[in-house]
């Protein structure tokens, strides 16, 4: 087997946050594959094809990038962000498990990215500085009975939670029945941040208070933090203010 | 103020890794703080000086280079993995908070980069592919019966679980515990996943079950993923295995 998959994380999509080591893996690479709009991200080369496909088609997008991979090229499957959260590299390892024996006997790679979360937390201070969880409010591949369990359990235990895949066409209701949901443990003060794009020309930041969030400015590019009961705001004159969790607990003493 | 403050993230430790955002945050700054090893990872430059410190001197280190920014220098504020989980970002958010309130007024930028269960899930596949929680085992600055309280609640929700600070010289015990803990929520043959200094010439990677773990196994610079129950461990003939958390949940019909 000569051929090999780099699944690479080409971060929240500026060329500054894509990592030298993910620029080599596009740059080497005989053909890419990917979700159209972040293989427009990656710059053209010469003697590369090119397989874009859509959006929610993850499984056949693996596939045929494992089985083009299989015929002995050097394949590249780019993801936004991070490929292990909520993106390709799961997608990829389901493809293995259940398909063709000889895709065992690849060479995959996973090249990791800045994913949402911390480019979003990275804008607004660092509200990520204590225990957190990261969820997917997608009701696609999960009931929604088990994320409800996991805002409980989460908001319950005064985790600091990023919500990915927020909304869509097709799930316009989860967004607004996860903050009611938080509502019931968090205060109504809890800083709530909303951010898309971070680093390109379109990014978004939008921080507000729990009680006062409108699900319908998060978009499906949204990545949502929703602070702990620990997370505070300092303003700041002049300037955005800051959020941040502190790593003392109150009353640790520390 | 003409001063300016960056917590410049490094990534797992190998150049490949760091972000050219951060490569520039480090190149252009007068004055470089941060953990002794951290500094030594980072190109030396001239007219640029450097003030290492100590472990455990976060909040000291973290005004130091806000004074240093206040006086009209750009300070760059270095920090292993993302400064926004379990690092610098927030200790400088609360000199801030607490501090001289010129600091307010400082230009300050928080710059990610790759955080250690990024670098170890992708060396093993997809590990963090579904829900996951990040909690810090150290003991320092919270309560231990609050750490109990998390593992309790995200293993019961079912969360992939990423444990910073696993160990230190200080803590000796808190690792072995926690899987105690998590071995009352958890199958035996669970995932576990140890890694250190990805990407760099001692890295070690270590997969075991939750049955079979050894808390000595880790040092203070280990990450460790505790797989859910839906964690797979796919074999590969004269590989390593691939470890990974489907998208989807068993019987949800997806």
């Amino acid at each position: 087997m000569n051929g090999s998959l780099s699944v690479v994380g080409l971060g929240p999509g500026s060329p500054q946050t894509l990592t030298p080591e993910a620029a080599a893996a596009l740059q080497s690479a005989d053909a890419l594959y990917g979700y159209g709009p972040y293989l427009d991200r990656v710059p053209a080369r010469a003697n590369q094809t090119r397989h874009p496909s859509d959006n929610r088609e993850e499984g056949a997008r693996a596939a045929a990038a494992l089985r083009h991979a299989a015929q002995g090229a050097h394949v590249a499957l780019v993801s936004g962000g991070d490929p292990g959260v909520f993106a390709m590299a799961a997608a990829v390892c389901e493809q293995i498990e259940s398909g063709d024996e000889i895709w065992r006997k690849l060479d995959v790679a996973i090249v990791p990215g800045i994913t949402a979360m911390l480019a979003v937390a990275a804008r607004v201070g660092a509200p990520l500085g204590h225990d957190f969880c990261a969820i997917s409010l997608s009701d696609n591949l999960k009931p929604w009975e088990l994320i409800e369990r996991r805002l409980d359990a989460a908001a319950g235990a005064d985790f600091v939670i990023a919500l990915y895949n927020p909304i869509s066409r097709a799930r316009p209701w989860q967004l607004g029945k996860a903050f009611e949901r938080l509502r019931r443990h968090l205060p109504a003060s809890a800083p709530v941040i909303f951010g898309r794009a971070i680093g390109r020309p379109d990014e978004k930041v939008l921080v507000c208070s729990l009680d006062a969030v409108d699900p319908s400015a998060a978009d499906m590019a949204t990545l949502i933090i929703v602070g702990s009961s620990q997370t505070r705001v300092i303003e700041r004159p002049g300037l955005a203010p800051l959020i941040y969790t502190p790593r003392s607990t109150e009353g640790s003493g520390a």
